[in-house]
């Protein structure tokens, strides 16, 4: 049996390009007591993953040069000698990009897949969608009538954050990077207001003009001079959830910029920085409600499916010329039980 | 009745001095209904208020030349047309700098005279304790064995956090700005270590070395390179109490430097401004907890009384040449009742 993998060949300088992954054949080994064989089903590519590419400082830790690209997957488990993960079961994991996975279980959680459609599991009810219902509704606690603003508007946590913010009756404020994503917002998800921060000018006055009644909550994903005019708006009491902080991924040093402290200190103003594993315990019952808004049409989703392993780096590059609409992903195989 | 009252003659340029203020007699007026008279006691003066004295724009509204300062007073009710504040009665409230005022009663706190001295109100049962309670208590949620840092750590504030700190199990590290006070927060309040930033060289590697495990909380009274050192220090899931800045007091425009937010981030940290009015409805519980540590010893309390009404420009003056020891105030009157 024949096991693709795609390791990673050198380290991108700037865009990535076909020159940085190379595809490999490896054998798969025999099972051990307590490992089930994985089969990748559908393979997650996300823009954290470029950061990961450096070498650079970042939250998360970088991929090594000459080893497997890791990633969300969700996969079937087609043999096993482990009772917990039966032959049949269907799991999401961070794997490696490989058509077959020798695993021994630990870390992987085992999806329903009646819920939803199995792909639904690296988006809105895998990471982007927790990240997003963790961030808002625990950081970020919006009530009826506020004003919630999030930036990265159009990503796959973006547009979940402005989706469940609507459910919550919130006055939703979108930043984003071009007008077709400002439209999208606005007509398809019902985003308040939207701005295209490549074309707004002054940023302050842009925010300030799209949140008359200040700002309540910010979730950020982006960091730099958007965040700076957030902060000029936000009311007595904000919440703002640090969920990425994109505008420094590739800055080598600490980055420097306007002090949010003493804004803080005026508005008695929360801010607070998470990654969605903090929440590992509440996974469940989130992604249940997720799934629910989903059935009801509460929640809109958008997926952009790639076939095949060998489009993965295709798929991956596609992310930064804005070629996806809503969460990219790349179908391998289909599902044998 | 004579009624002498201090008024704000100029702004300050650098440190206040004689010729910013004025001392004028004013007629009282005669009480209307619902109305008292209040004799001041004691008289707080601190710090913060320099900033008010300056029209730069700060998170406090700025005193208006030609009026009085006004502070943190403790006053005798010695004659009352309002049946909720009797005569003899002794309240907490925000007034101007005069001997006699007439109030309206709206926004005073009645003191119970049995629990501690009645100066204790304008310090460690009074805004610089409550502040030290609320902010290390609801925003830092300090537990045992974990690592305090404090800024300011031998001002008003200061003091009571690191002792209260110490009062919940943990390991606690001042920052203050000399040998004396470093060493008065080792002996005299069991601090397990401080720092005089002034000798420490570099204070991130002052910082480093005095909390080998890290820094779960942070209450910061300062801002600047001071916090800048303890955030490389912090631990995951730590959490940071902004109550003052006051390394931004003098700065007319936003201030810039490091950038907390990816710190934030990385860490899972929560950071959280505060003004102690925040949590009015909960001083009775907090002013009462902190009187029975007072009782109980666990609570060292500093103060230095001035005596007499014409004094308090001068006790205002030494808190900038560092000549108080703990809580500066100025004793105006005795009580009668």
């Amino acid at each position: 049996m024949k096991n693709k993998t795609i390791i990673l060949a050198s380290r991108p300088k700037g865009v990535p390009a076909n020159e940085n992954f190379k595809f490999e054949e490896r054998e798969i080994p025999a099972l051990q007591d307590g490992e089930v064989l994985l089969k990748s089903l559908y393979v997650s590519v996300d823009p954290y993953m470029r950061g990961r590419m450096s070498d650079a400082k970042s939250y998360v830790a970088p991929y090594e040069v000459g080893e497997p690209i890791t990633g969300g997957i969700v996969a079937e488990v087609v043999d096993s000698r482990n009772s917990k993960l039966p032959k049949g079961a269907v799991v999401l994991g961070n794997l490696p990009w490989q058509q077959y996975t020798v695993h021994s279980g630990s870390g992987l959680s085992q999806i329903q897949p009646d819920v939803a459609p199995l792909s639904y599991h690296l988006g809105i009810l895998g990471m982007p969608g927790l990240t997003a219902y963790f961030g808002l509704l625990h950081i970020g606690e919006p009530k009826p009538g506020e004003t919630v603003v999030v930036s990265g508007a159009a990503g796959a946590v973006g547009t979940v954050v402005g989706q469940i913010a609507k459910i919550k009756g919130c006055r939703v404020v979108g930043v984003a990077g071009s007008d077709d994503k400002v439209e999208y917002l606005k007509q398809e998800l019902g985003f308040d207001e939207a701005i295209n921060y490549k074309t707004a000018g002054d940023m302050k006055e842009a925010m300030a003009k799209a949140c008359p009644d200040g700002v309540d909550v910010y979730f950020d994903n982006v960091g730099g001079e958007i965040s700076d005019a957030v902060y000029l708006s936000l009311n007595k009491f904000a919440r703002i959830a640090i969920c990425g902080q994109i505008a420094y991924y590739n800055s080598t040093t600490l980055p420097t910029g306007m002090r949010v402290e003493p804004i803080l200190l005026k508005m008695s103003a929360l801010m607070k920085g998470f990654i969605v594993s903090d929440y590992a315990s509440e996974f469940g019952t989130a992604a249940r409600e997720l799934a629910a808004w989903v059935k009801e049409g509460k929640l809109q989703y958008q997926e952009t499916i790639t076939e095949g392993f060998d489009n993965i780096p295709q798929a991956f590059f596609g992310l930064f010329s804005g070629e996806n609409t809503g969460k990219q992903l790349v179908k391998v195989a289909d599902r044998e039980a």
